[in-house]
């Protein structure tokens, strides 16, 4: 078994960087990490150099025999990589926030990764994510990839569908509804309590939940809806309506509020995007503060404030996966996978987020069959806008852009999809080479 | 062969009736129709005696052996039936105008079969359709029913998931869309033009349209997006967005503008209610003259005036229908019908609308197999919402019917459903013995 | 539509050509056959100016308006065509007599295209269809290829798959089976009785039968367990057994026999092949004779003893399809075509024969769902094997085909399927050149 | 967490039952089990005895904090229990050696759990668990039944699908393969080598084996085809055909050359009823000689002799279980559990054997998806052939009985069956009740 592996960060300048690098620290006993390569494109190379200082700085604290390299140069970085992990945002905070006010010029829920914003972040990441896997095709073939990149779903799908390289999505989405429901039912971790997860990324249901061999599904439903605090930090907190959740008899993930409570979660948003700003618009303040923490040279280890930011347990789960992977530990986490009938609704060939054995030689969903009618329908439909996005991205199709944008439930209607996927090209169109003919 | 056909019609005092009759007196000499019995509640009794004095003058003038009679006993008039027709409406005209209103209140699509009005009328209907089945199965449990009455798809798949009785759903829309693929390649009748329909009630598409053997439908639909006119009569004429049809390279029907064209179609509908009325109101007014014409001693025939009705074809397509049971045609014709597999991407035991060969036994789909992405998923949740429905409405479950309209695509937010629930329950609580408790 | 059609026949010299010949004869007044190109190779020069010329006689007798060609130049007989038909048979007479002797030196059933025998013709066959499919999409890729050729499920699957022709396959044995199924009702002709066929070529039940719109399957189950007579000419009329026979409640196919009465099949062929001959010797004998009938020059029909040689409504039923695909007929028909789901316990992309509806377009299968567990398994069995088979054969895989062979009912173990395997590949070297190296 | 756990042992008296003794001793740290009792019927009270006597002088030695009690009285036993394990032979010994002559009276293959054999033994055991089943339903409804009976994959189905007991059935041959697949590639302990396992009880194919994340599957099946030792004791060492396991590119399971070499098998089979008699009469000799150990005052472990026996790592296989249910370890073990979509082809009510985590609400299947065509068609015969077998046993109905035998690809031939049916019927009529109307 191969003792020095060679992690690969893309999108290294990220502010969650020094969460993941953490994570390896914590795990070298067991995942003998000796390189990290952060890479980065030339806009990020300031946010490259500030984060990856301070990720030489902790490596060199823990006193662990470990490098850590800074560099533009993706290729270079790729050469005998292990795993690749991707966490880049094409376009930067600027393409989020456009993504989040796009919408809600028509009244649709604007959103980094669910709806039409959701759907403007896959076409300008598409064509990258594709690149990336083409250089590792040549470069890497056996590495791993790890993809954060959002919409991870969506992301994980096009890798599948598209390249020959094997890949895993990972969302901590799942993570915090497992903590949510060990809460629920008063388990001292989540590891006493069993959550079987099904769904797509940002779509996923805790399907059933057992605690000492029991089902306490019903339990930990009416936890949350008579008020559990239960969401994630880029989402408002939001009542659930009660009646329709315990008919649903799941936990629902806290994206579920875009679906089911569509009208509240947009008046909050228009609010907020007059007062406060867009997430996008305050993540970007709260990143700004938080490089101005990185850079102070006798800091040495991830700050408190990075847990205002949002995304928290996203990088350790990373760093699990890999441990899981690399020992052959076979624990089961929820990961985005190909479906191949683990979920009976849903065809073969496309991305699911469901819970995995995770193996050295990759994840094998634990099999679901037919999910209950009261998730079929939204799932279905979601799946089938995924599809139809990734086909249109790939091909650059413009009617297929708007086929998809028309049927995902948050837009709905034809007429209102041609204006934001027309606003979106417009604004979008140094992302989207794919699609400069239609500007 | 039995040679004395009884036919009985359950709401035969609706305005409809003279096509039905006139259907009956042209196919007399293959189908021979002895007694049409003409049933109608308290209520409708005014109405039965107006229409149902035409039907006998009509069966008069066409000297055929055949007698006209009218009754308020259900139960005598199924006595003996060979073919149950159900085109009847609970709670007459004022019911459809309230499913209209109320969505209108909340900014969502108001109409008698598609979203919320629909779901009203579903939850009005399937107690009385279950209930007439279980007469059926007592009085005449080997009569075919052929069902009218809307939301025609779910009243079928109610009686096929929860009676004995064999059962076939009819719509004209088909047979519209059937007529204007034949307009569209300069067919002399639409019998020279195969259309394979898939879908569901109001939600069916002409998946694959041949003409003189070759593939005709991209030509088809360049005539409806460059503007041909193609719509019935209670759904606005609006033009559809092109680029989103060329994408969906199917016939879509005039429903779906409801889904891909909801903003616009909302807009129609919320001027029309403060100008010109809702349809349930026009019609309204329609019906009241047209029964001043019934009247009429001297009419023996179906005034024209029938045709602004709307819904012409109906009757005609049950007498065709009717026909080729009894004769065993095997005519290919659309229905609605048990999955059974013909759509792939559907559960089994629902309710279709797709062409099936009309047999002696019965309805036989022609296969479809696994449908295009672009509408597999709209199928899929319209699908799911539908059982819902059903199940809601079999035990009264309000928690069932709040899920089953957060699903509907034209409500989508569980807030917003919950306010329109109440008020329909509210509405039309004489109507809605199961959900007396939640008023 | 063109009213000039070109009939292009592969194995033109066959002794069935003046079956087909008659067909096309009596239909002329609606099927405008203008020219009729017989096909055969060098070896079959003298067969096809035999059978040629009397099918020149029966055309000019009859005086319709078409010519009878002949030709050893297949590219030159494929210009222009709108049907081409496949009735050839390669190696001819003694390749079958092989087939029929190889599995019995090893107790295996001997038969032409079921078992080890089936599947050495179409380890021949599969070679020269790609051959003949290859040269129609250069020549002529809008006709349709009609194909009799047996074993007709796996050529017509290969065809599927591995080319762009549209193709039909065709056989006698469910027309046998429709006939006996009305007679034993009393029908007056077959078109009264509804037959609902499903499985594959030679594996094909009878699931539902009706009759004036009641299902009497049982009835004609009884009938065929009390010893209604029911084969073809080619197997031996054998008793069923009755327990069995009800339990499957459905009408088998003659075929079956082999696989229900495997042992007493095996006997009376060990026996045959001793005295009579192998039913391919005998065929060969009655084929000598019907040659010498088909040179009297005074011969200007279709001789009754052609009745002899089984095989019969074989080429009706291909004039008939042609008729019912040129003149959009939509009659109902059991062919072989791809399954689409048409039975959901077989593969999508296989060849089944089922009831389909005849158009212009093509062959729509009438869905059939899942089928009863009683024939689940054999009719999946079959189909693995058959699948096996095509690979195997299309690649030259000899341990596929061991494992095709392998995996067949009536060989089941690989070391007697290594044998036979062994026997046929040297035995039938010249015809299978992708197994050569295997020599 | 409860933890006084008490254990029942059905069919107690067994010759296995020293090794489960062990097994429970072993493990006492972290399972503790308080109760074990033996339960077994009058025939075999001596029995009981010996081995019951044997366990409780294991249980001293051990100082462990558990009874070990003997009874005959079944509903005594079961109260309180939380784990059943049923390991019982309905008509013992004798019944077995009838189950193997019979078949090979006509020439089939006469097997414990494989083919005619193994269907004679669900007849009789069918009931019986049933009996049992419905005992724990009024008296400890929440046990978990541990079933080792054989044929484990059909008395497993036949609990799921009429029970309501939470039910996994456990065979020691995955254990066995994957102990063969970690030696073949020269791993220090199976739990370095992760195998896929998907199939039914005794018919389990090892469809992937990784090693050190690397398939490895072809380089296990090199070393099987190219002679490696891998069998279980009941079954002759066999060498394989080459060619077809290589084309087959799985690990087969010894049981597989009951299908894959049948004439062998039979040759074997017959020579071997002639001279040292059928597997049963061998382990009739094996256990009078173990019971003759067991009778042993001081005698306080299991002996050394009881390897001879076959069956090993059945009973570790067992305590392994339930300790993994029990402690909630979520390892992968190999059980017969509901399908519920993991083997896309096969239906989902069905019992599957395949990789499962075993947690403490059960085991859930790896999703396995659809199978590879060269082992899905002898998959799907037997699990045809396995539900009409339960059907029949269970209804007592002679013609779907028939149906079944004639569907097994080891008997085939209806004639065949039904003389192999009657004479099973007649020499085991005393434990066929539901039969006793055709004797």
């Amino acid at each position: 078994m191969k003792k020095d592996l060679k992690i690969t960060i893309i999108g290294g300048g990220s502010s969650y960087t020094p969460e993941i690098i953490e994570g390896f620290i914590k795990r070298h006993d067991t995942l003998p990490v000796k390189e990290i390569w952060l890479v980065d494109i030339e806009e990020g190379k300031e946010k490259l150099e500030i984060v990856g200082n301070l990720a030489k700085r902790m490596v060199k604290k823990a006193q662990i025999d470990c490098t850590v390299n800074l560099t533009l140069d993706r290729k270079d970085a790729l050469k005998g990589s292990d795993f690749v992990v991707t966490q880049f945002r094409v376009g930067l905070m600027d393409a989020r926030i456009r993504d989040e006010k796009i919408p809600l010029r028509y009244n649709c829920i604007g959103q980094e990764t669910t709806g039409a914003g959701g759907f403007a972040k896959a076409l300008r990441t598409i064509p990258v994510i594709l690149d990336i896997c083409k250089d590792m095709e040549k470069i890497c073939p056996d590495a791993w990839l790890i993809n954060f990149t959002n919409p991870s779903g969506i992301i994980t799908e096009t890798v599948l569908k598209h390249t020959n390289i094997k890949v895993i999505g990972l969302c901590n989405v799942p993570v915090l509804m497992h903590m949510v429901a060990a809460e629920a039912v008063g388990a001292k971790s989540k590891d006493e309590v069993f959550v079987h997860f099904a769904g797509l990324n940002h779509l996923v249901w805790g399907r059933k939940i057992y605690y000492q061999g029991k089902d306490v599904t019903s339990q930990v439903v009416e936890k949350i809806v008579n008020g559990m605090k239960f969401t994630t930090r880029n989402i408002a907190e939001m009542g659930w309506i009660k009646e329709q959740i315990k008919d649903l008899n799941m936990l629902p993930c806290p994206y579920h509020r875009y679906y089911y409570l569509t009208y509240k979660m947009l008046q909050e948003e228009i609010e907020s995007a007059k007062t406060i700003g867009t997430r996008g618009e305050i993540v970007k303040k709260v990143e700004k503060e938080l490089f101005e923490i990185y850079k102070d040279p006798n800091l040495a280890e991830k700050p408190k404030q990075l847990e205002q930011r949002g995304g928290q347990y996203y990088s350790d789960a990373a760093c699990e996966l890999i441990n899981s992977i690399y020992n052959d530990k076979r624990i089961i986490m929820t990961v985005n996978t190909r479906n191949n009938g683990a979920i009976a609704d849903l065809p073969d060939d496309v991305a699911i987020e469901t819970s995995c054995v995770i193996t050295k030689q990759g994840a094998i969903p634990l099999n679901t069959g037919h999910v209950e009618v009261q998730i079929r329908g939204l799932l279905q439909v979601i799946k089938a806008y995924e599809e139809l996005t990734i086909e249109a991205a790939i091909k650059g199709d413009y009617n297929k852009a708007l086929q998809a944008l028309t049927m995902h439930p948050l837009v709905t209607s034809a007429e209102v999809a041609k204006k934001i996927l027309d606003d979106i090209i417009k604004e979008n169109i140094d992302y989207l080479p794919q699609f400069k003919v239609y500007n």
